[in-house]
Protein backbone atom coordinates (compact mmCIF):
# COMPACT_ATOMS: atom_id res chain seq x y z
CA UNK A 1 0.00 0.00 0.00
CA UNK A 2 1.11 3.63 -0.29
CA UNK A 3 0.30 4.78 2.73
CA UNK A 4 3.60 6.40 3.61
CA UNK A 5 3.81 7.87 -0.01
CA UNK A 6 0.64 8.85 0.59
CA UNK A 7 0.39 10.89 3.99
CA UNK A 8 3.78 12.11 3.15
CA UNK A 9 2.54 14.47 0.49
CA UNK A 10 -0.01 16.19 2.97
CA UNK A 11 0.65 19.57 2.93
CA UNK A 12 0.83 19.64 6.79
CA UNK A 13 2.70 16.65 6.97
CA UNK A 14 5.77 17.62 4.12
CA UNK A 15 7.55 14.64 4.04
CA UNK A 16 8.19 14.30 8.36
CA UNK A 17 5.74 11.24 8.66
CA UNK A 18 5.53 9.09 12.10
CA UNK A 19 6.47 5.95 10.91
CA UNK A 20 4.64 4.04 14.22
CA UNK A 21 1.74 5.49 13.12
CA UNK A 22 1.81 4.74 9.04
CA UNK A 23 2.80 1.13 10.00
CA UNK A 24 -0.46 1.36 12.59
CA UNK A 25 -2.31 2.10 9.33
CA UNK A 26 -0.78 -1.22 7.30
CA UNK A 27 -0.89 -3.54 9.70
CA UNK A 28 -4.85 -2.25 10.20
CA UNK A 29 -6.05 -2.81 6.53
CA UNK A 30 -3.93 -6.38 6.66
CA UNK A 31 -5.72 -7.36 9.71
CA UNK A 32 -9.31 -6.98 8.50
CA UNK A 33 -8.56 -8.61 5.82
CA UNK A 34 -7.04 -11.54 7.60
CA UNK A 35 -9.85 -11.18 10.06
CA UNK A 36 -12.77 -11.07 7.38
CA UNK A 37 -10.76 -14.28 5.89
CA UNK A 38 -10.65 -15.74 8.92
CA UNK A 39 -14.77 -15.57 9.99
CA UNK A 40 -15.00 -16.58 6.38
CA UNK A 41 -13.34 -20.06 6.52
CA UNK A 42 -13.97 -20.89 9.88
CA UNK A 43 -18.09 -20.61 8.77
CA UNK A 44 -17.08 -22.74 6.03
CA UNK A 45 -15.31 -25.59 8.58
CA UNK A 46 -17.10 -28.70 9.41
CA UNK A 47 -16.80 -28.10 13.08
CA UNK A 48 -18.08 -24.64 12.59
CA UNK A 49 -20.34 -24.50 15.90
CA UNK A 50 -17.02 -24.89 17.88
CA UNK A 51 -15.92 -21.46 16.57
CA UNK A 52 -18.48 -19.43 16.78
CA UNK A 53 -16.61 -17.42 19.71
CA UNK A 54 -13.59 -16.82 16.99
CA UNK A 55 -15.91 -16.05 14.06
CA UNK A 56 -17.18 -13.43 16.41
CA UNK A 57 -13.94 -11.80 17.50
CA UNK A 58 -12.42 -11.87 14.18
CA UNK A 59 -15.71 -9.90 12.66
CA UNK A 60 -15.67 -7.88 15.62
CA UNK A 61 -11.48 -7.14 14.86
CA UNK A 62 -11.96 -6.48 11.21
CA UNK A 63 -14.37 -3.68 11.96
CA UNK A 64 -12.51 -2.49 14.69
CA UNK A 65 -9.15 -2.11 13.09
CA UNK A 66 -10.70 -0.89 9.47
CA UNK A 67 -12.34 2.01 12.20
CA UNK A 68 -8.83 2.45 13.59
CA UNK A 69 -6.72 2.52 9.96
CA UNK A 70 -9.22 5.08 8.59
CA UNK A 71 -8.87 7.46 11.17
CA UNK A 72 -5.11 6.81 11.87
CA UNK A 73 -5.05 7.60 7.90
CA UNK A 74 -5.78 11.40 8.01
CA UNK A 75 -3.66 14.38 9.06
CA UNK A 76 -6.13 17.18 8.58
CA UNK A 77 -6.66 19.32 11.62
CA UNK A 78 -6.28 16.86 14.70
CA UNK A 79 -8.29 14.37 16.83
CA UNK A 80 -5.70 12.79 18.69
CA UNK A 81 -7.67 11.83 21.76
CA UNK A 82 -9.60 9.87 19.56
CA UNK A 83 -7.02 8.40 17.51
CA UNK A 84 -5.40 6.78 20.69
CA UNK A 85 -8.58 5.61 22.41
CA UNK A 86 -9.13 3.91 18.99
CA UNK A 87 -5.30 2.68 18.94
CA UNK A 88 -6.15 1.27 22.42
CA UNK A 89 -9.52 -0.42 21.72
CA UNK A 90 -7.93 -2.21 18.56
CA UNK A 91 -4.54 -3.03 20.65
CA UNK A 92 -6.97 -5.13 22.49
CA UNK A 93 -9.28 -6.40 19.56
CA UNK A 94 -6.45 -7.79 18.12
CA UNK A 95 -4.67 -9.79 21.22
CA UNK A 96 -8.70 -11.32 22.14
CA UNK A 97 -8.91 -12.41 18.63
CA UNK A 98 -4.97 -13.60 17.68
CA UNK A 99 -4.94 -15.30 21.71
CA UNK A 100 -8.56 -17.11 20.23
CA UNK A 101 -7.55 -17.58 16.70
CA UNK A 102 -4.38 -19.52 18.75
CA UNK A 103 -6.30 -22.51 20.40
CA UNK A 104 -7.33 -23.33 16.88
CA UNK A 105 -4.15 -22.71 15.05
CA UNK A 106 -2.84 -26.59 15.02
CA UNK A 107 -5.97 -27.61 13.42
CA UNK A 108 -6.95 -24.47 10.84
CA UNK A 109 -3.80 -22.74 8.92
CA UNK A 110 -6.22 -20.08 9.09
CA UNK A 111 -6.32 -19.27 12.31
CA UNK A 112 -3.04 -20.15 12.21
CA UNK A 113 -2.10 -16.63 9.98
CA UNK A 114 -5.05 -14.79 11.33
CA UNK A 115 -3.46 -14.75 15.02
CA UNK A 116 -0.23 -13.73 13.54
CA UNK A 117 -1.70 -11.08 11.61
CA UNK A 118 -3.25 -9.91 15.03
CA UNK A 119 -0.25 -10.10 17.09
CA UNK A 120 1.35 -7.53 14.27
CA UNK A 121 -1.70 -5.38 14.53
CA UNK A 122 -1.30 -5.31 18.07
CA UNK A 123 2.25 -4.74 18.23
CA UNK A 124 1.88 -1.84 15.31
CA UNK A 125 -0.78 -0.30 17.33
CA UNK A 126 1.11 -0.31 20.89
CA UNK A 127 4.16 0.75 19.00
CA UNK A 128 1.82 3.95 18.03
CA UNK A 129 0.27 4.73 20.95
CA UNK A 130 3.86 5.20 22.52
CA UNK A 131 4.72 7.57 19.84
CA UNK A 132 1.44 9.81 20.72
CA UNK B 1 -35.04 0.43 12.50
CA UNK B 2 -35.84 -2.96 13.35
CA UNK B 3 -32.71 -3.51 16.24
CA UNK B 4 -34.62 -4.21 19.17
CA UNK B 5 -36.88 -7.10 17.92
CA UNK B 6 -33.81 -8.37 15.70
CA UNK B 7 -32.12 -8.61 19.08
CA UNK B 8 -34.42 -10.18 21.12
CA UNK B 9 -35.09 -12.91 18.56
CA UNK B 10 -31.27 -13.76 18.95
CA UNK B 11 -31.18 -18.00 20.08
CA UNK B 12 -28.57 -16.32 23.49
CA UNK B 13 -31.39 -13.50 24.01
CA UNK B 14 -34.41 -14.71 24.13
CA UNK B 15 -36.34 -11.35 24.79
CA UNK B 16 -34.46 -10.30 27.57
CA UNK B 17 -32.85 -7.23 25.69
CA UNK B 18 -30.53 -4.92 26.94
CA UNK B 19 -32.47 -1.75 26.36
CA UNK B 20 -29.64 1.27 26.65
CA UNK B 21 -27.19 -1.29 24.52
CA UNK B 22 -30.27 -1.46 21.58
CA UNK B 23 -30.66 2.49 22.20
CA UNK B 24 -26.86 3.09 21.01
CA UNK B 25 -26.85 1.03 18.10
CA UNK B 26 -29.44 3.03 17.24
CA UNK B 27 -27.99 6.05 18.03
CA UNK B 28 -24.70 5.06 16.55
CA UNK B 29 -26.17 4.65 13.31
CA UNK B 30 -28.18 7.69 13.26
CA UNK B 31 -24.99 9.48 14.76
CA UNK B 32 -22.65 7.94 11.48
CA UNK B 33 -25.71 9.13 9.09
CA UNK B 34 -25.55 12.83 10.03
CA UNK B 35 -21.61 13.16 10.46
CA UNK B 36 -21.66 11.90 6.74
CA UNK B 37 -23.93 14.67 5.97
CA UNK B 38 -22.81 17.13 7.99
CA UNK B 39 -18.94 16.52 6.60
CA UNK B 40 -20.53 16.86 3.23
CA UNK B 41 -22.72 19.66 3.32
CA UNK B 42 -19.71 21.73 5.62
CA UNK B 43 -17.46 20.79 2.14
CA UNK B 44 -20.17 22.36 -0.19
CA UNK B 45 -19.80 25.39 2.28
CA UNK B 46 -18.41 28.70 0.32
CA UNK B 47 -16.64 29.01 3.91
CA UNK B 48 -15.22 25.34 3.69
CA UNK B 49 -11.69 26.60 4.81
CA UNK B 50 -12.79 27.65 8.10
CA UNK B 51 -14.72 23.79 8.28
CA UNK B 52 -11.67 21.88 8.18
CA UNK B 53 -11.66 20.77 11.84
CA UNK B 54 -15.12 20.19 11.86
CA UNK B 55 -15.17 18.08 8.46
CA UNK B 56 -12.37 16.07 10.01
CA UNK B 57 -13.87 15.41 13.28
CA UNK B 58 -17.25 14.32 11.20
CA UNK B 59 -15.37 11.76 9.47
CA UNK B 60 -13.55 10.76 12.10
CA UNK B 61 -17.09 9.93 13.88
CA UNK B 62 -18.89 8.46 11.78
CA UNK B 63 -16.30 5.88 11.70
CA UNK B 64 -16.42 5.13 14.91
CA UNK B 65 -20.42 5.53 15.52
CA UNK B 66 -20.62 3.08 12.85
CA UNK B 67 -18.10 0.34 14.48
CA UNK B 68 -19.81 0.81 17.50
CA UNK B 69 -22.71 0.09 16.34
CA UNK B 70 -22.14 -2.80 14.52
CA UNK B 71 -19.92 -4.36 17.39
CA UNK B 72 -22.77 -3.99 19.69
CA UNK B 73 -25.39 -5.34 17.59
CA UNK B 74 -23.96 -8.59 17.94
CA UNK B 75 -24.60 -11.45 20.70
CA UNK B 76 -22.97 -14.32 19.92
CA UNK B 77 -20.17 -15.31 22.21
CA UNK B 78 -19.05 -12.45 23.94
CA UNK B 79 -16.68 -9.56 23.89
CA UNK B 80 -17.07 -7.48 26.54
CA UNK B 81 -13.96 -5.86 26.60
CA UNK B 82 -14.09 -4.43 23.29
CA UNK B 83 -17.42 -3.81 23.18
CA UNK B 84 -16.72 -1.33 26.55
CA UNK B 85 -13.83 0.65 24.63
CA UNK B 86 -15.33 1.32 21.67
CA UNK B 87 -18.53 2.68 23.70
CA UNK B 88 -15.91 4.84 25.65
CA UNK B 89 -13.61 5.86 22.36
CA UNK B 90 -17.39 6.65 20.68
CA UNK B 91 -18.82 8.52 23.66
CA UNK B 92 -15.50 10.72 23.02
CA UNK B 93 -15.61 10.88 19.56
CA UNK B 94 -19.35 12.37 19.62
CA UNK B 95 -18.49 14.74 22.76
CA UNK B 96 -15.38 16.44 20.42
CA UNK B 97 -17.56 16.47 17.13
CA UNK B 98 -20.66 17.60 18.39
CA UNK B 99 -18.68 20.35 20.21
CA UNK B 100 -17.27 21.16 17.18
CA UNK B 101 -20.23 21.44 15.08
CA UNK B 102 -22.01 23.65 18.00
CA UNK B 103 -19.42 26.44 17.22
CA UNK B 104 -21.22 26.32 13.52
CA UNK B 105 -24.52 25.77 14.80
CA UNK B 106 -25.46 29.85 14.66
CA UNK B 107 -24.70 29.56 10.88
CA UNK B 108 -25.12 26.32 9.55
CA UNK B 109 -27.73 24.38 10.46
CA UNK B 110 -26.58 21.30 9.24
CA UNK B 111 -24.20 21.54 11.81
CA UNK B 112 -26.55 22.23 14.44
CA UNK B 113 -28.61 19.01 13.54
CA UNK B 114 -25.31 17.29 13.77
CA UNK B 115 -24.20 18.20 17.18
CA UNK B 116 -27.81 17.43 18.70
CA UNK B 117 -27.44 13.80 16.88
CA UNK B 118 -23.77 13.57 18.36
CA UNK B 119 -24.97 14.91 21.96
CA UNK B 120 -28.02 11.97 21.67
CA UNK B 121 -25.17 9.31 20.73
CA UNK B 122 -22.52 10.65 23.77
CA UNK B 123 -25.55 10.23 26.19
CA UNK B 124 -27.01 6.56 24.32
CA UNK B 125 -22.76 5.25 24.57
CA UNK B 126 -22.54 6.24 28.05
CA UNK B 127 -25.63 4.81 29.30
CA UNK B 128 -24.87 1.62 27.79
CA UNK B 129 -21.55 1.73 29.50
CA UNK B 130 -23.18 2.38 32.73
CA UNK B 131 -25.53 -1.07 32.29
CA UNK B 132 -22.17 -3.42 31.47
CA UNK C 1 -32.55 9.45 11.72
CA UNK C 2 -32.45 12.80 10.84
CA UNK C 3 -31.49 11.89 6.90
CA UNK C 4 -34.16 14.06 5.42
CA UNK C 5 -33.32 17.64 7.86
CA UNK C 6 -29.69 16.81 7.15
CA UNK C 7 -30.02 16.66 3.31
CA UNK C 8 -32.07 19.40 3.74
CA UNK C 9 -29.68 21.67 5.26
CA UNK C 10 -27.18 21.21 2.24
CA UNK C 11 -26.24 24.00 0.70
CA UNK C 12 -26.82 22.99 -2.91
CA UNK C 13 -29.84 21.00 -1.62
CA UNK C 14 -31.41 23.98 -0.06
CA UNK C 15 -34.74 21.73 1.07
CA UNK C 16 -35.24 20.34 -2.07
CA UNK C 17 -34.65 17.14 -1.32
CA UNK C 18 -35.14 13.89 -3.53
CA UNK C 19 -37.18 12.17 -1.26
CA UNK C 20 -36.97 8.75 -2.91
CA UNK C 21 -33.69 8.52 -2.05
CA UNK C 22 -33.65 9.59 1.08
CA UNK C 23 -35.66 6.79 1.75
CA UNK C 24 -33.18 4.39 0.72
CA UNK C 25 -30.09 5.83 2.84
CA UNK C 26 -32.40 5.46 5.84
CA UNK C 27 -33.26 1.54 4.61
CA UNK C 28 -29.84 0.85 3.64
CA UNK C 29 -29.06 1.76 7.62
CA UNK C 30 -31.61 0.18 8.76
CA UNK C 31 -31.19 -3.21 6.06
CA UNK C 32 -27.14 -2.90 7.14
CA UNK C 33 -28.48 -3.49 11.10
CA UNK C 34 -30.68 -6.11 10.50
CA UNK C 35 -28.07 -8.26 8.12
CA UNK C 36 -25.35 -7.64 10.95
CA UNK C 37 -27.93 -8.89 13.73
CA UNK C 38 -29.57 -11.83 11.48
CA UNK C 39 -25.75 -13.03 10.66
CA UNK C 40 -25.14 -12.74 14.30
CA UNK C 41 -28.23 -15.05 15.33
CA UNK C 42 -27.83 -17.38 12.61
CA UNK C 43 -23.93 -18.21 13.68
CA UNK C 44 -25.27 -18.89 17.58
CA UNK C 45 -28.30 -21.30 15.58
CA UNK C 46 -27.84 -25.08 16.95
CA UNK C 47 -28.72 -25.85 13.26
CA UNK C 48 -25.94 -22.94 12.02
CA UNK C 49 -24.32 -25.47 9.22
CA UNK C 50 -27.27 -24.82 7.65
CA UNK C 51 -26.97 -21.35 7.94
CA UNK C 52 -23.95 -20.84 6.08
CA UNK C 53 -25.30 -19.26 2.76
CA UNK C 54 -27.58 -16.99 5.04
CA UNK C 55 -24.78 -15.91 7.20
CA UNK C 56 -22.42 -15.22 4.06
CA UNK C 57 -25.55 -13.51 2.00
CA UNK C 58 -26.27 -11.24 5.51
CA UNK C 59 -22.66 -10.14 5.90
CA UNK C 60 -22.35 -9.45 1.92
CA UNK C 61 -25.88 -7.41 2.13
CA UNK C 62 -24.56 -5.39 5.34
CA UNK C 63 -21.59 -4.06 3.50
CA UNK C 64 -23.19 -3.56 0.62
CA UNK C 65 -26.11 -1.78 2.51
CA UNK C 66 -23.50 0.79 4.58
CA UNK C 67 -21.59 1.64 0.89
CA UNK C 68 -24.92 2.52 -1.09
CA UNK C 69 -26.54 4.27 2.38
CA UNK C 70 -23.54 6.47 2.52
CA UNK C 71 -23.01 7.61 -1.38
CA UNK C 72 -26.55 8.06 -1.22
CA UNK C 73 -25.86 10.81 1.72
CA UNK C 74 -23.55 13.08 -0.07
CA UNK C 75 -24.87 15.33 -2.34
CA UNK C 76 -21.53 17.71 -3.06
CA UNK C 77 -20.03 18.00 -6.92
CA UNK C 78 -21.59 14.67 -8.76
CA UNK C 79 -20.70 10.94 -8.64
CA UNK C 80 -24.51 9.83 -10.15
CA UNK C 81 -23.18 7.12 -12.10
CA UNK C 82 -21.41 5.42 -9.21
CA UNK C 83 -24.39 5.78 -7.00
CA UNK C 84 -26.80 4.06 -9.65
CA UNK C 85 -24.35 1.52 -9.88
CA UNK C 86 -24.29 0.95 -6.25
CA UNK C 87 -28.38 1.75 -6.12
CA UNK C 88 -28.30 -1.27 -8.29
CA UNK C 89 -26.00 -3.65 -6.89
CA UNK C 90 -28.22 -2.86 -3.09
CA UNK C 91 -31.24 -4.29 -5.03
CA UNK C 92 -29.44 -7.22 -6.02
CA UNK C 93 -27.99 -7.53 -3.01
CA UNK C 94 -31.54 -7.15 -0.89
CA UNK C 95 -33.27 -9.35 -3.22
CA UNK C 96 -31.06 -12.79 -2.73
CA UNK C 97 -30.57 -12.33 0.74
CA UNK C 98 -34.06 -11.78 1.61
CA UNK C 99 -34.79 -14.86 -0.53
CA UNK C 100 -32.37 -17.01 1.37
CA UNK C 101 -33.52 -15.52 4.80
CA UNK C 102 -37.21 -16.52 3.27
CA UNK C 103 -36.60 -20.22 3.47
CA UNK C 104 -35.81 -19.83 7.60
CA UNK C 105 -38.79 -17.32 8.26
CA UNK C 106 -40.86 -20.27 9.55
CA UNK C 107 -38.52 -21.63 11.78
CA UNK C 108 -36.16 -18.15 12.98
CA UNK C 109 -37.79 -15.12 13.42
CA UNK C 110 -34.79 -13.31 13.07
CA UNK C 111 -34.60 -14.61 9.32
CA UNK C 112 -38.15 -12.98 9.23
CA UNK C 113 -37.79 -9.76 10.33
CA UNK C 114 -34.26 -9.24 7.84
CA UNK C 115 -36.01 -10.70 5.35
CA UNK C 116 -38.44 -7.75 5.56
CA UNK C 117 -35.85 -5.22 5.94
CA UNK C 118 -34.43 -6.80 2.72
CA UNK C 119 -37.35 -6.65 0.58
CA UNK C 120 -37.65 -2.47 2.10
CA UNK C 121 -34.41 -1.92 1.14
CA UNK C 122 -34.81 -3.58 -1.99
CA UNK C 123 -38.33 -1.27 -3.00
CA UNK C 124 -36.17 1.88 -1.73
CA UNK C 125 -33.32 1.23 -3.88
CA UNK C 126 -35.60 0.41 -6.85
CA UNK C 127 -37.42 3.44 -6.10
CA UNK C 128 -34.73 5.62 -6.24
CA UNK C 129 -33.03 4.60 -9.29
CA UNK C 130 -36.60 5.43 -10.86
CA UNK C 131 -35.67 8.64 -10.05
CA UNK C 132 -32.13 9.64 -11.36
CA UNK D 1 -1.08 -8.34 3.51
CA UNK D 2 -1.60 -11.84 3.78
CA UNK D 3 -4.48 -12.21 1.34
CA UNK D 4 -3.54 -15.39 -0.71
CA UNK D 5 -2.43 -17.75 1.95
CA UNK D 6 -5.75 -17.24 3.76
CA UNK D 7 -8.38 -16.94 1.06
CA UNK D 8 -5.84 -20.71 0.30
CA UNK D 9 -6.44 -21.85 3.48
CA UNK D 10 -10.39 -21.63 3.33
CA UNK D 11 -11.55 -25.51 3.74
CA UNK D 12 -13.49 -25.17 0.00
CA UNK D 13 -10.60 -23.61 -1.64
CA UNK D 14 -7.80 -26.04 -0.68
CA UNK D 15 -4.75 -23.66 -2.89
CA UNK D 16 -7.02 -23.43 -5.85
CA UNK D 17 -7.30 -19.52 -5.21
CA UNK D 18 -8.45 -17.58 -8.54
CA UNK D 19 -5.40 -15.11 -8.45
CA UNK D 20 -7.16 -12.48 -10.25
CA UNK D 21 -9.81 -11.70 -7.48
CA UNK D 22 -6.94 -12.03 -4.81
CA UNK D 23 -5.50 -9.56 -6.60
CA UNK D 24 -9.06 -7.27 -6.74
CA UNK D 25 -8.81 -7.29 -2.87
CA UNK D 26 -5.58 -6.28 -2.38
CA UNK D 27 -5.76 -3.02 -4.59
CA UNK D 28 -9.08 -2.70 -3.47
CA UNK D 29 -7.42 -2.18 0.01
CA UNK D 30 -4.76 -0.15 -0.99
CA UNK D 31 -7.22 2.47 -3.14
CA UNK D 32 -9.73 2.56 -0.52
CA UNK D 33 -6.37 3.95 2.20
CA UNK D 34 -5.30 5.84 -0.65
CA UNK D 35 -8.29 7.78 -1.85
CA UNK D 36 -8.52 8.43 2.21
CA UNK D 37 -5.73 9.76 2.43
CA UNK D 38 -6.30 11.82 -0.41
CA UNK D 39 -9.73 13.79 0.46
CA UNK D 40 -7.68 14.01 3.68
CA UNK D 41 -4.79 15.48 2.59
CA UNK D 42 -7.11 17.54 -0.61
CA UNK D 43 -9.21 19.03 2.58
CA UNK D 44 -5.75 20.53 3.94
CA UNK D 45 -5.02 22.05 0.67
CA UNK D 46 -5.17 26.46 0.49
CA UNK D 47 -7.38 26.09 -2.61
CA UNK D 48 -9.76 23.05 -0.93
CA UNK D 49 -12.95 25.14 -2.58
CA UNK D 50 -11.17 23.71 -5.89
CA UNK D 51 -11.03 20.08 -4.70
CA UNK D 52 -14.31 19.49 -3.95
CA UNK D 53 -15.45 17.48 -6.69
CA UNK D 54 -11.89 15.33 -6.05
CA UNK D 55 -12.58 14.86 -2.16
CA UNK D 56 -16.17 13.58 -2.77
CA UNK D 57 -15.45 10.97 -5.63
CA UNK D 58 -12.40 10.04 -3.19
CA UNK D 59 -14.35 9.25 -0.47
CA UNK D 60 -17.11 7.26 -2.54
CA UNK D 61 -13.74 5.12 -3.94
CA UNK D 62 -13.00 4.57 -0.25
CA UNK D 63 -16.39 3.34 0.01
CA UNK D 64 -17.07 1.45 -2.45
CA UNK D 65 -13.50 0.03 -2.75
CA UNK D 66 -13.61 -1.33 1.01
CA UNK D 67 -17.12 -2.82 0.53
CA UNK D 68 -15.69 -4.53 -2.98
CA UNK D 69 -12.52 -5.79 -1.39
CA UNK D 70 -14.53 -7.02 1.81
CA UNK D 71 -17.13 -8.83 -0.39
CA UNK D 72 -14.21 -10.45 -2.96
CA UNK D 73 -12.90 -11.68 -0.12
CA UNK D 74 -15.90 -14.63 0.93
CA UNK D 75 -15.68 -17.39 0.17
CA UNK D 76 -17.87 -19.70 2.29
CA UNK D 77 -21.43 -20.47 -0.16
CA UNK D 78 -21.98 -17.87 -3.07
CA UNK D 79 -22.82 -14.66 -4.37
CA UNK D 80 -21.48 -14.13 -7.51
CA UNK D 81 -23.86 -12.04 -9.40
CA UNK D 82 -23.43 -9.65 -5.75
CA UNK D 83 -19.96 -9.72 -6.27
CA UNK D 84 -19.75 -8.77 -9.87
CA UNK D 85 -22.33 -6.09 -9.80
CA UNK D 86 -19.80 -4.54 -7.01
CA UNK D 87 -16.62 -5.63 -9.32
CA UNK D 88 -18.37 -3.59 -11.63
CA UNK D 89 -19.10 -0.66 -9.33
CA UNK D 90 -15.66 -0.40 -7.90
CA UNK D 91 -14.35 -0.12 -11.60
CA UNK D 92 -16.80 3.11 -12.28
CA UNK D 93 -15.83 4.42 -9.19
CA UNK D 94 -11.95 4.13 -10.10
CA UNK D 95 -12.57 4.94 -13.15
CA UNK D 96 -13.78 8.49 -12.11
CA UNK D 97 -11.72 8.75 -9.10
CA UNK D 98 -8.75 8.79 -11.12
CA UNK D 99 -9.73 10.79 -14.04
CA UNK D 100 -10.67 13.50 -11.33
CA UNK D 101 -7.21 13.26 -9.11
CA UNK D 102 -5.08 13.31 -12.52
CA UNK D 103 -6.82 16.95 -13.32
CA UNK D 104 -4.74 17.42 -10.12
CA UNK D 105 -1.64 15.14 -10.27
CA UNK D 106 0.67 18.01 -11.74
CA UNK D 107 -0.25 20.44 -8.89
CA UNK D 108 -0.34 17.62 -6.09
CA UNK D 109 1.54 15.13 -5.32
CA UNK D 110 -0.70 13.12 -3.15
CA UNK D 111 -3.75 13.40 -6.70
CA UNK D 112 -0.90 12.03 -8.39
CA UNK D 113 -0.53 8.73 -6.51
CA UNK D 114 -3.80 8.33 -5.93
CA UNK D 115 -4.62 8.30 -9.34
CA UNK D 116 -2.51 5.64 -9.58
CA UNK D 117 -3.99 3.32 -7.24
CA UNK D 118 -7.51 4.29 -8.78
CA UNK D 119 -6.04 2.89 -12.16
CA UNK D 120 -4.57 0.12 -10.43
CA UNK D 121 -7.76 -1.09 -8.39
CA UNK D 122 -9.54 -0.24 -12.05
CA UNK D 123 -7.76 -2.74 -13.61
CA UNK D 124 -7.62 -5.17 -10.89
CA UNK D 125 -11.62 -5.28 -10.92
CA UNK D 126 -11.80 -5.58 -14.79
CA UNK D 127 -9.53 -8.20 -14.28
CA UNK D 128 -10.97 -10.51 -11.88
CA UNK D 129 -14.66 -9.92 -13.51
CA UNK D 130 -13.31 -11.35 -16.95
CA UNK D 131 -12.88 -14.55 -15.23
CA UNK D 132 -15.68 -15.01 -13.48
Amino acid sequence: MPTEQMVAAHPDVRGSVNEALIAAVDAGYACAQACTSCADACLAEQMVAELRQCIRLNLDCADVCLATATLATRRTGSNEEVIRKMLDACTTACRLCGAECDKHAGMHEHCRICAESCRRCEAACRAALGTM
